[in-house]
């Protein structure tokens, strides 16, 4: 046994040495498409990730609302990257960046490197709210999905349980803060959840009297995207039954409800979808970040300010096309920037094939935006390509199939998409489990104290 | 909103009344075919469960080797039983039983009950050694499966990053304690996960030199099965490079391994498979239970001693038929108890049509047994009607088709079994998924106060 062990050991280290050392923080969309793209390069790759599977977080909406297993849209990176030689993968957090001796620090001993990608992605905000977390878990891990989803079903089984009417209407209030493309899934997904999956599960209350609403600070759903997809998804959430409230802003959410202003709903499951911060690169590189995300501003190649072998890609990144515009955090961005990245780290290393660019702008880093799109409830979706447009069901399912294989791109996960576009296609919604923290730990049950003072807000 | 609220809750109310009253608690095997069986009874039933799934537990340990993933064999109760007009499903857990009164306490409120069907299962026992849980989970839920998958995953990844022989060894280095089926198939399911699933994605350590050490009390495998099965698991295991231990038993268990007698094994993932312990029935009840299991001792009739008007069922119930054998804790026994307690119930209830019987022996329940069953890693089972045997993938195949349908029953998750075979069908091992606490709070790191100590007795 040991010998088989030493032998593979020490087949991997002889190939250490000369070639460079490139780290890559985070296999999300940007991470992932980086070593993939470096797959040819003579280097000693290490993917660095806190997990051990690449997350399709687009998908998370469905695992938080009972529609797809955690398993359906996650996938070991291992398994991805098995047959790239020239990669090695650690499950490690990160806890800093020593640019000086270059080598990334981590909760498991440092790694070398000489050039570093950071992908590490972003996390929800409270905006300085912090606290409200425990109140309105937001939406970035299977973590939070699972337990969003234990939230929701737990919310109707108390409903279903409780002989009060007030706490029966507190139970299936559901508020959905944040008007973007998770708040907008979110809301549309669960009132499909009470008005299709559960109709006919419960004796004591109606699912479909189940009240959605879907607070936005700004003026209109999905600020980011054209009006019309705003407009779009607005009347097909109001078709589901889902209360829209714009230009509101939450100024307080406890396990009762959330208040704004004068107002005050109850509701006992608040959900957060209004805004991300970057995971800490700016911290780890002691550089400079916007204030608002947290990310790192970087140079027009998406390398770091003073740090050129650094490059900062995906969510974590703030990067300005010469158009002044920001490059959005969506999934097709970060991919792009891996894939830019690669490339200019392969020309550093490999400088043979190209000539040098006579000027920075000929290499500057160029966002394509291929499409927006917007998934509302079931079989319903808008795809706007510029020139091309679709909605309803057909383009839900070509959007579905070609979406996915892309972003997959592994022949033998085709079972997988296939199973989940057959789950999807019924009305079943198979993953309807309350995991997790037993049901004493409900929000509704551990908060007694602060009834008194909650009734009287209300 | 509530007006329809209100409709459907007062005709469920209108139909209370002079009806009896039937509570169930425990949507097991024994439960559920309780409540089935009496959904042409005119009756109110509660199915009372701390869960809102039923679960499959005999593929409980396919989850926690990353085979499929919770939703795949766990069941929403509600939809299960959606159709059943007499039947109202509460989540709530039990916490007495007021004999006197004839109601149920639960953490949600009483329910008044006329007749009293307990199946409320079993969880695993360390035999007063209830320390030893942390270091040694047991595998009887869904969070048991992902936190046993968790631990099995995260020592590869440990193991990988880790640049210590010792440490990687004791990472790779595997006990299950209890040579029963569940330890049987776990010891097999990591034994083919090392070797299969895992083969190609680790670059530092080795996989496939995992050690996977299966320790048993007693003098073979499978005790409770025939010899012939015993030999023949026994035989699948090694083949797979599982080292059995027999007549052994183990006397400590500490976050880095076992002791027993004079020996020890450094592990750093330990599976408790070695015993299970009721729910706590009796204590419910203020009745006489078995020492070993704490089951209820009942009637023939399955009622309990002094309280005819309730049954113990499953594996809850320590039940001897007429040559005092012990009826077996396994899937086939709790459902034959729950259709002949909901026959017993029925003629109680609505003694029309049938007479009386003669002497109580006429009325006894008798457990058939069907047949005994041990599947040992992948496409490998054995089954036992007695006249026919059948062993390998043919066997394991028609197994996995008939029995699964057998057990669920219902038409539209045949899509489920049906991705189930398909996904277990391919080597692929899709739910690999490390979830839950971060890996901060692994064993590995948490514990290196107790390390010069634990290497002392090492």
């Amino acid at each position: 046994m040991s010998a088989s062990l030493n032998r593979k050991k020490s087949a991997f280290e002889n190939e250490m040495g000369s070639k460079p050392k490139i780290v890559i923080v985070g296999a999300g969309f940007g991470g992932l498409t980086a070593a993939k793209k470096l797959r040819s390069i003579k280097a000693d790759i290490t993917l660095v990730d806190q997990r051990n599977y690449h997350l399709f977080q687009p998908l998370l909406y469905q695992v938080a609302t009972a529609g797809l297993s955690p398993a359906d849209i996650a996938w070991p990176i291992r398994s991805i990257v098995a047959r790239q030689k020239n990669l090695r993968v650690l499950m490690r957090s990160v806890t800093n960046v020593d640019v000086d001796k270059q080598q990334l620090d981590t909760d498991g001993g440092s790694v070398p490197y000489d050039y570093l990608i950071l992908a590490p992605g972003a996390r929800h905000s409270y905006f300085g709210n912090d606290d409200w977390e425990t109140d309105a878990p937001g939406l970035k891990s299977i973590e939070d999905a699972t337990e969003i989803r234990r939230r929701v079903l737990s919310a109707f089984e108390m409903a279903e349980s409780s002989e009060d009417p007030y706490e029966q209407r507190c139970l299936l209030t559901f508020v959905v803060v944040g008007g973007g493309p998770t708040g907008v899934e979110m809301a549309g997904a669960i009132a499909e959840l009470s008005r299709h999956a559960l109709t006919c599960d419960f004796s004591h209350i109606d699912p479909s009297s189940t009240r959605v609403v879907l607070i936005e600070g700004s003026d209109r759903l999905l600020a980011g995207f054209n009006e019309l997809l705003s407009t779009k998804a607005k009347s097909s959430l109001e078709r589901l039954g889902v209360q829209i409230l714009t230009g509101v802003r939450v100024d307080g959410v406890d396990n009762r409800g959330v208040n704004f202003g004068d107002d005050r709903i109850s509701s006992r499951t608040v959900i957060w979808a209004a805004g991300v911060k970057a995971a800490p690169a700016a911290r780890w590189l002691g550089v400079s970040s916007d204030d608002r995300a947290e990310r790192v501003i970087v140079n027009a190649d998406l390398s770091v300010p003073g740090l050129e072998n650094i490059y900062v890609i995906g969510d974590a990144a703030l990067h300005h096309s010469q158009d002044g515009k920001a490059t959005p955090g969506i999934a097709p961005a970060a991919k792009q920037m891996g894939e830019y990245v690669a490339a200019q780290i392969k020309q550093k290393v490999n400088p043979v094939a190209k000539k040098q660019p006579s000027d920075a702008s000929e290499t500057a880093f160029r966002y394509r935006h291929h499409g927006s799109l917007a998934t509302i409830g079931r079989k319903s979706a808008v795809i706007d390509f510029g020139r091309t447009r679709l909605s309803g069901s057909v383009a839900w399912l070509i959007w579905g199939v070609a979406h996915i294989y892309f972003l997959i791109g592994i022949k033998n996960k085709t079972s997988v998409v296939l199973s989940w576009l057959w789950d999807y296609a019924t009305f079943e919604r198979g993953a309807r489990l309350i995991t997790g923290s037993p049901p004493e730990a409900l929000p509704a049950n551990s908060v007694s104290e602060q009834e008194s003072e909650v009734r009287r807000v209300a």
